[in-house]
């Protein structure tokens, strides 16, 4: 029989791989808590019609959906078995899909829970998503996103404290990142300034290549792309823009004065900068002026980190949306929020070797297994240690002592219990710390005494 | 514009639901934790080839299947379109579907990465899983399973420490319950001496509705199940056994004897009730011979757990198998397991009102929001609030105080911090106390003593 797999770009988590990733996660829930987010969840299973139309065209393709149950070829005709119409045929086939990401559905039950929700409303979501692309290094089908957003409030201290809840997670797991900070409507303002507002996108894109093609190729993009030799021009400044978030702002002022919507965006990078130099964060934020962010949803500040010494994508992201409820008929609510890359993330902790050790001592105290009666006599003082708190095992089968230890050391147990007739006789445990191979004659309530001084 | 829903027989989960969600599957963990079982988790997606014909004919049809993604009409025939063969035509358009419950995936996961197990694998799960059921009141189509197994261990310990994880949780969790447990074995047996060995599943249904219906239409419900007079008869003392667990196990022994698996499901289980007494439960743990679970592939002892105070069916269940793996080209392994039903857990807990207090209050301090300069000033208290560990946020907003108040009053805030122009020039904090509404003015560090002393 051949061995069982799971689909492509799935994953199966092992007892260690589950310890990394909580830690990863719990650090990111505890920070979102300490600001204030409150989790909530929504189902992976969604009505199609939620998602559909959301995520571009492309999107629509890479959701997966989920055939009708019962009689799914109820009412179709035979004119519908069109491989030309796939896509009319997969909605006739498929009412229900996996959720794409927690933004869409979360956009929908702010909309269908507005009566009982409290602006502003903070919430933070932990759950998978799933896309059916191609998988790949480091790209899945099935992956968790870490979400937090505020909505129904256009407060920039909202963004203020998005950068320090980003600071504080990276500070707390020891990856040292630079936050870039952009704002779309300078990116809006430099397109109109170049009266070349249809053309944002070809100008965000190439403007985001210059270290790794240099001005030249830049150039020549630009200029593929539709832009006159004066625009490109014009733009190089900006394009080439080094140094402090000070001088780049000033620099942005004056290049976009005749351009309301740049200045607003100018305005509000300086208000959000003004007050992250106050807060004392330990990772630099940057303005970069090339960040652009690909979802166009972004009306306002846009965020992206890298991590500083390994070599991977973004990390973590997010911007402000000013109206992502308006598709679910609910307009006017303006939101903002981040997402951490948790798989990422993850890679990133494995490639440096961040977690901290404890993290893989799951059981502290092990019952070496010697027959029935020592089993027994065991049980009663796994009942104490756990009673005291402590993670203990009993092995179950009295088999050889070798493969007991060796299930020990497999498991990294710190302390094993061997308890024979001698000890029963005694009211002792012969306790055999595993690191230094040390073994003590100690009461019950003195294992437990050293155990707990020793977490 | 409608009001966007979700697909019927899934749920949104909102702060306070969440809240009280965290608390149940926290609390299953730490138990879990506490006895040496390791978390795992397992794709949602697995391949339809995993699933299919492992929940028998009905369970299926209840799996949710996903469309498969790019030409899923590739390589389909015109015959293959037909309403007669949904359940193969479902097998052509999709190859993958979500799990519907977290056992033949642990399964599957044992065989896949045995190379890597060490035995006994003692792992725990808490994930969602998905059956397209008829949705009806407390029945879900996607809902959270909680679920521990050791697999490579016969030994009857594992058992005894599964009934102490029960006896523990709900301990914790102060819901009163009667742990039943059974052994197929013991089944078996009976259905064996009565020479009625193929008639095991109705005379188990018709022993389960004793209470309900009484002895006399139990006898029509046996005859007519093509038991004869003389086999009824001999049935009844066992159909109606009462009384302490040892007297039951000396009537079966008695009544079993010229069945050798019935006598060894007798010791299994007298083994079992024996360290259970010295355990100490808190909760009762009764032998009920009409237990006989659902699912087909028990084997030994069987285990159900019935809500003392609440009318709701069985809040957790499980029980030994001792092929499950075999399915997957790996027999011999034994297994055994428990799984908590956190839906009707989470039910009973809302009938009771037994979640603590402080699960709802999920942020300590608010600062209200007077303008630009107090919100600045107010950021850097919070940093300092937040740094010694209390949940804090700044109103983002400079709106009515009536507004803001009633944001807290709504989150449940327990602390309110209003820092205006003489609280910035004196260095102090007044502090609102929202439960009894006295007012105070102090030091930040008085702020944080006073939070903290009354977390």
């Amino acid at each position: 029989m051949a061995k069982p797999g799971i689909p492509k770009g799935t994953r199966d988590f092992s007892p260690v791989e589950m310890a990394r990733r909580n830690y990863i996660f719990n650090t990111i829930r505890e920070v979102y808590a300490l600001y204030g987010f409150r989790q909530i969840e929504t189902p992976a299973l969604e009505n199609l019609s939620t998602l559909m139309g959301k995520y571009g065209e492309e999107g629509d393709r890479l959701l997966f959906k989920v055939l009708n149950s019962g009689n799914f070829m109820a009412g179709l005709r035979a004119e519908d078995w069109n491989e030309e119409k796939l896509g009319h045929l997969a909605t006739l086939l498929c009412e229900k899909g996996l959720r794409y990401d927690l933004t869409v559905p979360f956009a929908r039950y702010v909309v269908q829970h507005r009566e009982e929700i409290q602006l502003p409303f903070k919430r933070y979501q932990i759950q998978p998503v799933w896309r059916a692309d191609r998988p790949q290094k480091g790209r899945y089908r099935e992956f968790y996103q870490c979400d937090a957003d505020v909505v129904g409030s256009d407060s920039l201290l909202n963004e203020v404290e998005l950068m320090q809840i980003i600071d504080e997670v990276f500070k707390r797991l020891q990856i040292r990142v630079c936050i870039k900070i952009n704002n779309r409507k300078v990116l809006s303002g430099i397109a109109e300034v170049l009266g070349a507002a249809d053309k944002l996108v070809e100008i965000t894109v190439a403007m985001d290549k210059l270290d790794k093609i240099g001005w030249d190729s830049v150039k020549d993009e630009l200029m593929a792309a539709g832009l006159d030799e004066q625009a490109v021009e014009k733009l190089q400044p900006i394009i080439e823009l080094k140094g402090e978030n000070s001088e780049k702002l000033a620099v942005l002022r004056d290049w976009l004065s005749t351009s309301p919507t740049g200045l607003l965006g100018v305005d509000e990078l300086a208000f959000v900068f003004e007050r992250l130099e106050k807060a004392g964060l330990q990772n630099c934020c940057e303005l970069d002026q090339s960040l652009a962010r690909g979802l166009n949803y972004y009306t306002g500040c846009i965020f992206e980190v890298k991590a500083l010494d390994v070599e991977i994508g973004s990390i973590t992201g997010g911007g402000r949306y000013d109206n992502l409820t308006g598709i679910f008929g609910l307009p006017g609510l303006s939101g903002v929020g981040i997402s951490f890359g948790a798989d990422r993330i993850y890679d990133v902790l494995n490639q440096l070797d961040l977690y901290p050790a404890a993290i893989e001592q799951s059981v502290r105290l092990l019952f070496i297994n010697f027959g029935e009666a020592e089993a027994d006599y065991c049980l009663q003082l796994a009942r104490q240690t756990r009673a005291a708190g402590i993670s203990t095992e009993v092995f179950p089968d009295s088999v050889k002592m070798k493969k007991q230890m060796s299930y020990a050391n497999a498991r990294n147990v710190p302390y094993v219990a061997l308890v024979g007739a001698d000890e029963m006789r005694d009211g002792t445990v012969s306790l055999k710390d595993m690191v230094n191979g040390e073994q003590k004659t100690l009461s019950i309530e003195e294992v437990i005494r050293l155990i707990s001084e020793n977490a």
